[in-house]
């Protein structure tokens, strides 16, 4: 099964993919909108992108391309984010190579969340690169033996880097939530520990939002997670994102028609099983 | 006034600094937090921080550390962002000068809301650098003659640039929020045309994020903004950054007391006249 991500193939969204499509051939591509024509075009069976990070926050690209594009979520994963220090292997014992390395290249959010690392290792030198496998992928292809990478396990696998400290990230309590996505098919049946996406845009009245919310609320339904996002070309509008603990039913069913009544937009993002 | 700044002289945020206290001295600073500690321990009088873009959203780190530290908010400012293309005066006119032109540096994500300049401009070459104005200043020091940078009108007086294109930004819906911030003194007393900041966590109960915003519903207080933040070390927990359109007064008062009630946590970020 192709499944598109963004990014690098080793990244973490490549293993997220593994995680939710075994068998998932990756379909690697640079920028974001390329991931979404590859699922609306067909190129590629599914997609899976990160939506939100638990010390980043949102990633307001994917909630946009989410709203605008015709695509469907049909399952989440929750993701630790561990970082390793990856090196070319080179046969010496792994102290032996820490010791000869003077710079460590990764992402500029991977290596702010390694400082404790560099306070340990001042006469290491950290440098921003543009993704954290293509980190890997760099120091392996260059044979760089003064430097090393900061990524995940499935980055060392792939470029066959060896991993000389793992887990170096300050904070544990570091996780990314993913999304499969497919074109849109039919909707699931009822689940029993389902999970439902969508997002609305309310009217510029005072109280709009709490109403919109009333929806929910006036049906037990409860809200895992409230998002807005800025309209483009509307400034100081929003759009609001939110997860509902609950499958698809005709309690939901009637908690749309109803929202429908109070919101301006409404669009169903998806429905699928709440991730571990 | 000394006001601190995040980032180079010349940035949107100095713009928006020399607006909100017409006599500021800038000070800038490279890292948000010590834009922070600049205000925390009386260095400087005031910092003025970007909390927010039309188009890219909010600014979670400002955010956080709203949240985190003694600070206030007393004013408020939107800045329309404007796109200029600047380079060093050469004596040439525009256009020649423009046709010499090799590659363009800034912020990658100036460079991206100007795409048309260079699918316009096929030739150039954009080249992502750490700060709009540092790319200025960076042109500027080095001389360069093929090359020019995107960035404020406030960068170009700075370093002595010359406009060869102002505005070729692709949307000009394109504004960007600020706060000025203080050392906490005295709540402004009630104000017409009043704005209050807060931010407030909620238990994990079914509803809570329903009942805490009736206590804005129930007195007709009309929000202009929610935002939700995720909660270090407690993954899929969040923090909600509220902004209600009123002032400090009796109902206010009842408002946060009430909101104490049914929150874990509630927090007074500031009370300011509503920017134009």
């Amino acid at each position: 099964v192709k499944v598109a991500i963004q990014g690098e193939r080793g990244s973490f969204s490549h293993q997220a993919a593994l995680e939710l499509v075994p068998r998932a051939q990756v379909v690697a591509c640079a920028r974001s909108v390329e991931v979404f024509d590859a699922v609306d075009s067909g190129r590629t069976a599914a997609a899976v992108i990160p939506v939100e990070n638990t010390l980043a926050g949102p990633v307001g690209e994917h909630l946009d391309l989410l709203c605008e594009r015709d695509v469907f979520i049909y399952g989440e994963r929750h993701l630790r984010i561990e970082h390793n220090l990856i090196a070319v292997p080179n046969g010496q014992s792994k102290k032996m190579q820490l010791k000869a390395i003077r710079q460590v290249l990764s992402h500029p959010v991977a290596l702010d969340q390694c400082r404790n690392f560099f306070r340990r290792h001042r006469g290491v030198a950290s440098v921003g690169f543009y993704d954290t496998a293509g980190a890997v992928k760099y120091v392996m292809a260059n044979k760089l033996a003064d430097a090393a990478a900061i990524a995940s396990r499935q980055a060392a696998r792939e470029y066959g880097g060896r991993i000389l400290i793992a887990g170096i990230e300050d904070d544990r309590q570091n996780f990314t939530r993913f999304f499969l996505i497919k074109r849109k098919g039919r909707l699931p049946r009822a689940l029993r520990n389902g999970k439902t996406s969508l997002v609305f845009s309310v009217q510029n009245v005072p109280g709009a939002l709490f109403k919109a919310l009333s929806v929910f609320a006036l049906r037990d339904l409860d809200l895992s997670k409230i998002e807005s996002r800025p309209v483009r070309g509307k400034p100081w509008e929003y759009m609001f994102f939110v997860d509902v603990l609950h499958g698809h039913d005709e309690v939901m069913d009637l908690a749309l028609a109803h929202l429908k009544e109070v919101a301006g937009f409404v669009k169903l993002l998806g429905v699928y099983p709440r991730g571990k």
